[in-house]
């Protein structure tokens, strides 16, 4: 994400704030008439900025990389008819609804609007996605702990209902009531609004209890093993995209490059970040495939830019940093671990060699023009 | 599951759910008398629903496969003993108590029927079978843990018992009472109708949360490590069940073969689904190993059947689909995502080739026969 | 474990609850006075029966492993000092303290019984060991959590009770009081008894309990790290000492047979258990490390000892099993998964051989000697 | 660690505990005057040493490991301006607000010193880093998480107080108290004081707590996740540090230790620790990296120092260990787990070679010189 990026995020997200913020302020009781016209300004003003966004993307629609064979028209359309289009729609609605009905900041209904907007957050949250993904490839066990969850909830609700009416008809009178019991209990809230006081209710409210915690474990051990795995699998395309940036991956063959893909971790930095401190122990080397750093040497400072690496002799002779590293740019760096350096290392020995030579040779070449790209 | 398959479970899961309604419902009081008789008549319907499956099962079970070698009479009393035919009898004993007794919906003993048809969902969660395997297997391990649990819920309430009999009589009056408080602060629930007063029982209280969440870490742990695992070992026998109705993967050896199944994952779709979408990223290639797509080109469709395979172009080249892929019946697909498939292709570059080698020669029949069997 | 084992364990276990249940009834208050007599009887016998248990161990001590190369009177004072030494001798003080002096089943001291007995339950968790070995593997990291824990309880206290101690000066009065709130908050118990009520009480309250699930999270994540390690090793260890008795492994180089060994897994069996049942589908093959195993063929049953395996046409052709396998004294399986069978066979060859050939050799065995040594 | 360190650490701990529960005692009312003073006493006591350490650690910072590049002067501004400065300044600023100001011990801002002070315990905790780190590379997730987070707070908070503010105006009246029912529902905290009753709250409630175990189970998965691959990464650093002090390592290539190191694991033991006791099973053996243990075999005993090993009689013959290791200094043991001591084998026969032909050496070295350098 670049700098405007950046600028836009913030942006969005502090108009987002004030609109959630006036809402809720107006939501509290006894407030002076004065500010629900301020506020129902400030909701107003909240959605009109959400509209003109709903235009732009909309007319931008067909630039998008996912409508790129289609007209202009139909990549609009296609786009109104998506997530991200009925989202930017409903987040557009307060303001036709103050505009022409009598609903304003302070009316019963305007709580509804936080709803439609809090949707739009799930723009800034890419791993929804991968969240998604994980839930659609374990669809099959998840839904098999949902139904142990409802056989659970339905089986206690009536027993509770049996046991305990006799002496709470209020709270466990009827089957539903006891459902609500059962909810709370299974998901260890514990409310203690209704509590089992029989002896047999007690078992039961004991049983659910510990089926809880189990409902938690499997749940907790899917996910786990689904996120881990998905993660993963993103990584590896993460990276597979920067890779071929760097010039001295390209002439290594495919197997080997696979291989070394599944090592490096994609790390992205704003400008001016400290990635390596001079001094300091270090277990990593870096590739830059996106933007430039400045190496900040004790006689002066060399920058270096798209395909070069620095950081090789923590891993080579494990000393400390020899010189700071800062982005100058909004940098895209692949990191290789010491632990995964020498994995790698046993595999594929011309890694080693290759990032000997490419020293060597920067060294040499740094002998006849000096101080120009020397890595820490 | 064919379309017979999934139309039956929707009126299987819709009847389940008519009759817990109509037991819930009838569970309120100060409803009008004739409700309690349509209540009655829609938990006998019900019932005769779930006697009607019990009968068909009971005459299906010789056909079905897990009694195949044995004679009629005798495969249906195995059936009729085992656990699915034992919930089936239960799941009919509500319209027998209705006809011969006094009970009807709105009894007191009515919510007991819940119980017997809740037990029925368990045919719906496929996975269950996977979750017995994982606790049959950790089942030493869990012991442990139940066993910490059992140690933990005793000592807590002797100890309570001790502490907290003086101030509080009524609810810590003897050990039995005690045991309750320790069940729900050990799940962490918390109902807060017991709590401890005294600073040595809010001690004791204390340590019992904190070895609640320890027991819930160690659960969590001990189930998603076996979970893990199991899982690996049943898509492993899907995917192999699969991967022989793919013609290109008999060409390969064994241990090869055993190579490329552990990476392929088995997908099932029903039929007007889209699998893939023209110009969106792609990660992954499909096998088609039952079933049939339709591949929709700028140009007109193709089919693809069974032994065919697309997307392979996101793998190879890295470029988003190049047309829409759409399922025409209930398909099942073997996926290879590109973060395996360099893996696989470093230890087996035959795959590679194979791969490119079909690829070229359906362009060349194509080039013969347009559009007949490109892929996307 | 053998038989004798088995039944010495339930009748510990059957004496442990009976000894708990009557120090439990003992402590409701009005029961009828001759009942103390019985309940004092009672564990006065259960105290005896685990002095006789202590002595037993004592005397056997010499002969245990762990103190083989010591003189009999070392063997018995190392015995006695250790923990399963001391907590013995803590399970008979019961029977002292009723014969010494005025303390009874009922008396207010008795409940400290249960404590002492409950330890006893941990002679029955063998798992133990292993989340001993974790938690002192994992040592510093578990320290860093239970100092993150207590920084945010003192933190939560001291804030929380300069926020609320105006408004609540009865349970946020001090430091103490306030870190009973911190405690039920951070565990995510919530009793209810204490709540903040300012604002700013509410947002410290906010973070703890967020805090509260990320402390969940970290001690899950470690622990299920740590124990799934463990638990790979222990496994290693365990099929280390069963695979040797299988003749046709001890073919086998040592660097095959450790590729080997981390592929199976052991499973213990009592008599006449079913392990396979025919015409089921299988997706493993057993070796027999110790114990008798018949195998139900049509024509007649066999039996296989110590070495034989059965059930590899499973892994071989995938057909269901053709014999129904029962035990018929406690027998110890090593276990192959077919998805590891094909792991394995990728890297050594001679597996699938070893077993075929051997296969091979039976049925022509069987051949001259009909029905004897045939497998399912 | 060496013995200073560790006695440091313990006075350190013993001094923070002493200022803490001063600052509690002060807090509770109703003490008698006296007891201010003492109490004021111990606190000014406190922040006096920690005054001490202050200085001594700003005298100490050019020494430091991290700031060896720079000037005195530099490298104490830098340390001032660190975390660990900034913190140790806090825990300071007690003594001059107490000296300067009416503030004491007994004060109603005396809690806040209890907030400087914990904040020291994190300098005991060196696996928070490895927690940074983890949070640092899983940052856009856990983001994704906490956004999850913040949307279903903000749509229960809205939908609960729409549902409830007519019934429960008081608790439900704006969306500000509504949020706090949120947070305490999510986190399945549920102190109880605020409980939705009508049927829609309750199914928002109902969702709300699903939705509280879901994200629990997420974050769980998450940071188990990195966890677990952080953890892998700084042991291969650890044990990377130590190996090449152990001489037999050192002859082996770069590619076979790097192999090795991923298989050794770090322990550090201080001085008379037991490591491995007579007659017991064994699964791992020993490499000294530092310090010096004493084996006690029957005739007498020997003392290893760096670089020696002991235990190879367990992974080679699978007997009991054949004598007893104590450590007599301050040790760190690089230990090698049966199980992966095979693994190592199948790829790098020449170490099972080295450790034989060590131990051969090692033997007949003996028979010359009886009773000097054997292991057990």
């Amino acid at each position: 994400m670049g700098r405007g990026g950046r600028r836009w995020r913030v942006l969005h997200l502090t108009v987002l704030a004030a609109g959630l913020l006036a809402i809720a302020i107006s939501s509290i009781d006894g407030l002076p008439i004065w500010t629900d016209d301020v506020l129902t300004a400030i909701v107003v003003l909240v959605a009109v900025v959400f509209f003109g966004e709903y235009l732009v993307r909309l007319w931008a629609a067909p630039e998008s990389n996912r409508f790129a064979g289609l007209s202009d028209g139909m990549a609009r359309l296609r786009w109104a008819l998506s997530i991200n289009g009925l989202i930017g729609l409903l987040a557009v609605f307060p303001v036709l609804a103050i505009t022409f009905s009598s609903i304003h900041a302070g009316n019963e209904w305007a709580p509804i609007f936080c709803v439609f907007w809090i949707l739009k957050l799930s723009v800034h949250a890419p791993a929804m996605t991968t969240l998604a993904r994980v839930i659609a490839n374990e669809r099959a066990t998840l839904a098999s702990v949902v139904i142990i969850f409802v056989m659970v909830l339905v089986t206690a609700a009536a027993l509770a209902h049996m046991l305990e009416r006799e002496l709470q008809p209020k709270v466990f009178g009827n089957i539903p009531e006891s459902l609500w019991w059962a909810v709370v209990t299974l998901t260890t809230t514990g409310y203690g609004d209704v509590v089992p006081k029989t002896v047999g209710g007690r078992m039961v409210g004991s049983l659910v209890m510990v089926s809880g915690i189990v409902v938690l474990a499997l749940l907790t051990g899917i996910l786990a093993t689904g996120f881990s795995e998905e993660e993963r699998r993103r990584e590896y395309l993460r990276v597979w995209d920067q890779v071929t940036r760097v010039p001295m991956f390209a002439e290594l063959g495919t197997v080997t490059l696979s291989e070394i893909v599944s090592k490096l971790r994609v790390r992205h930095y704003p400008p001016r970040i400290v990635v390596v401190r001079r001094d300091e122990p270090g277990d990593s080397m870096f590739f830059i495939s996106e933007g430039e750093v400045e190496v900040r040497l004790p006689r002066g400072s060399v920058a270096l830019r798209q395909g070069g690496f620095f950081g090789e002799m923590a891993l080579l002779d494990r000393l400390p940093r020899s010189a700071t590293v800062v982005t100058t740019q909004p940098t895209t760096l692949l990191v290789l671990y010491a632990s995964d350096f020498y994995e790698v290392a046993a595999n594929i020995p011309s890694l080693v060699e290759a990032v000997e030579r490419e020293a060597r040779r920067r060294r040499a070449e740094n002998q006849g023009a000096p101080a120009k790209v020397e890595t820490p």
